[in-house]
């Protein structure tokens, strides 16, 4: 292991302790585990405990998929830069991205949106965001709730606080849910590029890039645009390329959506097999801009951000190239990144000699 | 209409400008309701656009219903009491009683916890009480989400902020959504007791009864509790008397979850008629405190709290006999209140004088 010391910033000390909330997660999931046996026959959970969606069986050939999730603290620095419609992008991007995942067809969405004052501007930038998200993910957004929450949430925007949620379904019709079960060692992993930060590791990059009241607005050389600009960036919504794959018929046998954790989400596909990645897409410049401006380890910035690629499919060598014609006919981008290999399961990063399982990477001599 | 004067507190002086948010949502809701094109085939929405749940159908004998709803500044109450199980009960509870309002059977639901920091007495009491509201509504919990907020939630316990959210599916096999369109002039509308405020009104009742520190620990004669405890219980789950209702085959005409509106929530059902009340249970002890406490007119009260009654079932004359055996049988109770009448879509509460419609009574010689 490494030997160099722990640097300024790790996500714990920038606010986020995960730790803290493994510990208080096993008590609130200790008493929803034992409620799947409430429910038997038409809607019984199937399967999907941990991973990116959770699958109910509806009949023998339908089974629903489900996945709720939020835009984190995203939503403060779109109250920094009065910017509201890539979080409603957002909102549908990182549910329809999960529920793709089991390989279900994303359908619908219904979203929950908490504010502190009611700002016709702010709601009508989320509606379009939302709006444009769900045309590209295909589906309809068939309900919500509108919460105020005059005083209980807080932000930089005085009254314009706000919490952004949603819950997409998915529909797997005769097709088996794909829970990464297949995957044997020599799997190809194509890895799909991000758009940059997306919706994880937002609370990082804050305090790192956004310590200094005029960062949000200044125009970083190379990037282009502004740093608030490039923070705000929607995720990209990977269905129709994942949707390509499936439907050309390309035998998949994993996917991850690449948020919070990284790359080590390609741990959470049941097969008990490893991942060597040897051939990432060069990083994007926001990344090399926090890790230098908060002189956060390279382990850390794996473990936190997902590093320009935010989407893989894992597919047997025989299917590479199908697999990216299919892709590329969605017009996606995909390229092999690694491969799976025999052993335990973990993620190693070669180019940055990182070895990563149970939530943390570490350096090390691969 | 009475010459009363409006009294010290309505629901927008005590923080939630439910005008205001009318607006705001309008520029929402546009944009949303664009979606519904967004998805043909399984999966579309087929109805339920403002209506208590959303329906997709599935197959030609399958639909889905699918509704999200949160538990409000409920939660505000619970960091003041430091007693935070009913609120997880209620997350199950304000999303499966609107579940089955379309007649749908709840199966499953995923819920939405953000807290400010990660505390395990909080969750392990949030997951404790969505395991007993799931257990008797009947739906396994088949996912989540915990996210956390240091920066952008605040409440009266330091770090114990948070807000909780859900998601409920529900199932209709070989069954027509019912949505209240067979709801005719004479039909008798029966009235099932709420246990108290439920999740609705809760920040008009806090200003008016918790002003004064001391009062939340203050037991109140007739109560014999505090009122801490009394805002605090949990929000009824109504499924199983509803399922009982549908299994015995009685042929309910609509089903109404009386939540925030209050019986106003008669007037989403889809046919064009109106409702006379003219035998409320009494109304529960909380409620008078509110009103006198805060010199709160009728008017208000009946527009956002549900005064006693938590549930309605609209039944055609002959099938209330059947209808309150059902009921009876699933150990729950209900009395007729009332009855549809011909003529505009409006609710009559004839004992308080009061006619509503477009979301307010007034008070008026009825």
């Amino acid at each position: 292991m490494s030997s160099k010391p722990r640097n300024l910033f790790t996500y714990a000390s920038a606010g986020v302790d995960t730790d803290a909330l493994a510990t208080g997660m096993r008590g609130l999931l200790d008493w929803i585990g034992k409620t799947r046996e409430f429910r038997e026959g038409p809607g019984a959970f199937e399967t999907g405990s941990g991973f990116f969606a959770s699958v109910l069986r509806l009949t023998d050939q339908l089974a629903l998929a489900i996945s709720t999730d939020g835009v984190g603290s995203k939503s403060v620095v779109a109250q920094l830069a009065g910017s509201y419609e890539g979080i409603g992008y957002d909102v549908v991007a990182v549910n329809v991205n999960d529920v793709v995942c089991v390989g279900a067809e994303p359908v619908a969405l219904v979203d929950y949106i908490s504010i502190q004052e009611p700002r016709a501007d702010l709601l009508a930038a989320l509606g379009r965001g939302m709006h444009d998200g769900a045309a590209r993910a295909g589906v309809a957004i068939v309900g919500g709730e509108l919460s105020l929450h005059p005083d209980s949430l807080a932000g930089p925007r005085p009254g314009y606080a706000f919490d952004a949620t949603g819950t997409c379904v998915g529909l797997l019709d005769r097709r088996a849910p794909i829970m990464g079960a297949a995957v044997a060692p020599g799997d190809v992993v194509l890895g799909m590029a991000s758009e940059g930060i997306h919706a994880n590791g937002m609370t990082l990059a804050r305090r790192v890039l956004l310590g200094d009241p005029e960062a949000l607005t200044r125009v970083v050389p190379g990037l282009g645009h502004t740093i608030g600009e490039e923070l705000l960036r929607p995720t990209h919504i990977y269905v129709p390329e994942v949707l390509a794959l499936l439907r050309a018929g390309v035998d998949v046998h994993g996917l991850a959506h690449i948020s919070g954790g990284g790359l080590l989400n390609l741990t959470r596909l049941e097969a008990e097999v490893g991942y060597h990645i040897d051939a990432l897409p060069a990083v994007p410049q926001v990344f090399d801009l926090i890790r230098e401006a908060g002189e956060v380890d390279i382990a850390e910035m794996f473990r936190v951000f997902n590093m320009g690629v935010g989407f893989c499919a894992v597919v047997p060598p025989g299917a590479v190239a199908d697999a990216l014609a299919a892709v590329r006919g969605a017009g996606g981008d995909a390229q092999p990144i690694g491969v799976a290999v025999a052993g335990e399961r973990r993620v190693e990063i070669e180019p940055y000699h990182l070895i990563g399982s149970d939530g943390y990477f570490q350096e090390q001599a691969i």
